[in-house]
């Protein structure tokens, strides 16, 4: 492209954003990649869309230039999703930060793509409402770019992950085109489910602008505790003893003895250095109750020392905010350190097996790690402090994360339970859906001919 | 096609499946049509593969010859989702009736697609399991067409439908690939949602052969109850306070005092005749007391009469036999009926009006009508038995339900909320995803570029 084409065509961006059309090197910069150790360029330009219609005409204008795209939202992706290339338009979402509606009555609420989930529960509370949004990863994401990455978290044992607390969505495909998929009916057999195509797609299907999610009522109770054990499995034997007698825990994690010793470093605790679980209880208080009391016999049962418990708010914060931490807590085992996070998940009867086999083959490796998982889901994550441009480093991490996927595989699970694909899960997408890859493609070929949503994410 | 070629497919069926290939014009007649009122013809032949490699094999000639495909599950459809013509190839997979595995600790289990609901709960309690596949439509529907039309029913309030209970299918495309999609890890963000788009899909993007669906605890304690309503308001408004304070039914169903009607005069028993919500709660013994306890307040603060429980087993399976003898019952008001059912879905704060402004219109039609609905969900059917054969009926029919979904569409509801699009619903679908509908078709024709899989049904 000549600069005459370039200038006519930032001319026409300009057209539709003015200012919110930049090409200023330091807000590139920022946008070049994501919280990961994949590395990025910056984009041509970043674009601030606020509404519908100016991401339609930003991507009708894309499509005539044939100028590739990638969707943008906190950047807190750790899969390379969002990592850009200099010759890509980034459209960030971060503006279309509004609000929409909320559904009082029927525990819904409209908002733009840019929202992040912190947000949202602050005004939810803030206009008296007893609703809140329950899925959590940990950090403070924007719900477009959660439901792009089909993400969970702590919570979702109990409340599920973005593909089942969305009722609809607005998209702009690749021609420009608004699409309402889904609606606000809360359960619809009408026609191909395009809401979940969508969630998950990662942006190379079109662009998520605004998303109907569902709300849940504030529990009556909510309690917290933290037991350690002897041994990781004896924590993740008490996680699948829990599951099978039906009790529902509104979260269930694990840490592993590194992990721990890096919680207690980072955030100044004093837990006990060991395999330890991070519970809560949500319910009425009775069956908050009855449920902590069950759990706490299954823990003892599985020779796991007793509850410390975080009653009061505060203390829960704190607890869980230690939890949300981790992933600091790990890097700051080793100074300037960047980090590079595993993601599988299998199923629960296989999740014991799953990681003490994975601790063998990290046990053969010098690399610094810690583990730590979702674990009433089945879902761990391996991280490693890596030292920043070490290239042997990042190697033998990359190895490791990838034997890591064959033990899952082998084992009927996931190479990504939350994290997505992005660049750095492409071939472990290939390894775990061989068939389902030619129709991933075959769809994303018909929906985005010119390969301009994000290209080169997902499926090569 | 000349009989020389006729002659020459059905060798190549017959080749594959031997005496499980058929033109017996009973068994076609039979597989001509579904439960409801659109008429069909019957397909050429019907095939009973009992494997996927004989779907895929079937498949692959069905290509090769351009057959047209209907997949067939039990027939208890009611959109004309199944409803063939005479160049149609039916395969049924009622021969598809093994279980495959089940998960006791990770609570799955992988079913062919002939499998039925009730086949598989019952093969849960003869094992010996605590767990069983929750969602439950009424019909001993199999588990592959469920799967289809993405259905769901009265226990969805609180299970959740089709869409929510899968993890994975095995599907054969319309190239006759054999495709696994998803798998048995609670979660996974691993590229496009390939299970929840076919799920739904009717059969018109390839055939579901398997499906691994999750399975939940039998409940400590379950306790039933009915109580009865001056107005439909009331009973209405009932749903929408017990929802609002976060109590979660295992079921909360309305039916109106036309359908009370019917139901005493149909299974012989003595409720009041007028608006009506069966309820049915599940939990631990305590938290049963403790929901039904706040249930029977809201009802009485709605002028609702006291609950007439259904303590033990004996009685609740009459309760809920009762219940999912709607449909018949009414048809049994008027002998030698065909049915003709709506389902309408909108959000609950909408519920009370939709039903209001539909019951304004019914009451200025001759036609004899019940209403009932899984109104947790905000879901409700308005069936209508026709005289068989009539005409006028039908279009009256036909137009009253256009209407219904008018309104329902306004309350930011859907035109189908269980039963699917097939052939009743697809000018529906166009009023409610005009947007969507296109992206719809991109995807059909992509996958099935040859439109061999079910024929004109969803997308025209």
């Amino acid at each position: 492209m000549n600069s005459n084409d370039t200038e006519h065509i930032h001319r026409k961006f300009k057209f539709i954003l003015g200012e919110r059309f930049t090409t200023n090197s330091t807000i590139r910069e920022f946008h070049a990649k994501d919280a990961s150790y994949h590395v990025g360029e910056p984009p041509f330009a970043v674009a601030f869309p606020k509404k519908n219609k100016e991401v339609s005409d930003i991507v009708k204008v894309c499509l005539e230039y044939k100028i590739p795209i990638i969707p943008y939202g906190t950047g807190t992706g750790v899969e390379g999703g969002t990592t850009s290339t200099d010759d890509i338009l980034c459209i960030s979402l971060m503006e279309m930060n509004d609000i929409l509606r909320v559904g009082q009555d029927d525990k819904d609420a409209t908002v733009q793509a840019g929202v992040t989930r912190l947000y949202l529960n602050e005004y939810l509370t803030e206009i008296g409402s007893q609703l809140y949004f329950p899925v959590d990863p940990g950090a403070d994401a924007s719900l477009g770019g959660m439901a792009a990455t089909r993400a969970s978290g702590t919570s979702s044992v109990s409340y599920g992950t973005m593909a089942d607390n969305i009722l609809g969505l607005t998209i702009i495909t690749p021609d420009g085109t608004i699409v309402k998929t889904g609606g606000r009916a809360p359960k619809s057999s009408a026609g191909y489910d395009l809401t979940r195509l969508f969630i998950g797609s990662e942006g190379t299907l079109g662009i998520i602008t605004e998303i109907t999610v569902k709300l849940v009522t504030q529990p009556e109770s909510v309690a917290a505790a933290v037991c350690s054990f002897t041994t990781i499995e004896d924590a993740v034997n008490t996680v699948i003893k829990v599951n099978s007698v039906g009790i529902h825990l509104a979260r269930i994690e694990l840490l592993d003895e590194n992990q721990m010793k890096a919680v207690n470093e980072y955030s100044g605790l004093d837990y006990d250095i060991a395999p330890t679980l991070f519970l809560e209880f949500h319910g009425s208080i009775h069956s908050v109750e009855e449920d902590s009391k069950s759990v706490r016999e299954i823990v003892v049962s599985q020779g796991g020392k007793d509850f410390r418990w975080a009653t009061d708010e505060k203390e829960r914060d704190q607890l869980w905010q230690a939890r949300y931490d981790c992933f600091y807590a790990c890097l700051n085992l080793r100074r300037g350190a960047v980090g590079y996070v595993t993601d599988v998940c299998v199923p629960i009867s296989n999740l014991a097996s799953c990681i003490s086999k994975t601790k063998d083959l990290l046990s053969r490796s010098k690399l610094l790690y810690t583990i730590l998982g979702h674990v009433g889901d089945g879902n761990f994550h391996v991280v490693f402090p890596l030292e920043m441009g070490n290239k042997d480093e990042l190697v033998e991490a990359r190895s490791l994360s990838s034997q890591i996927v064959e033990i899952a595989l082998m084992m009927e699970g996931t190479c990504t339970g939350e994290h997505g694909i992005g660049l750095g899960k492409r071939e472990a997408l290939y390894k775990e859906h061989e068939q389902g890859i030619s129709l991933m493609r075959t769809i994303k070929q018909a929906i985005d001919p010119y390969n301009l949503m994000n290209p080169g994410k997902v499926i090569t």
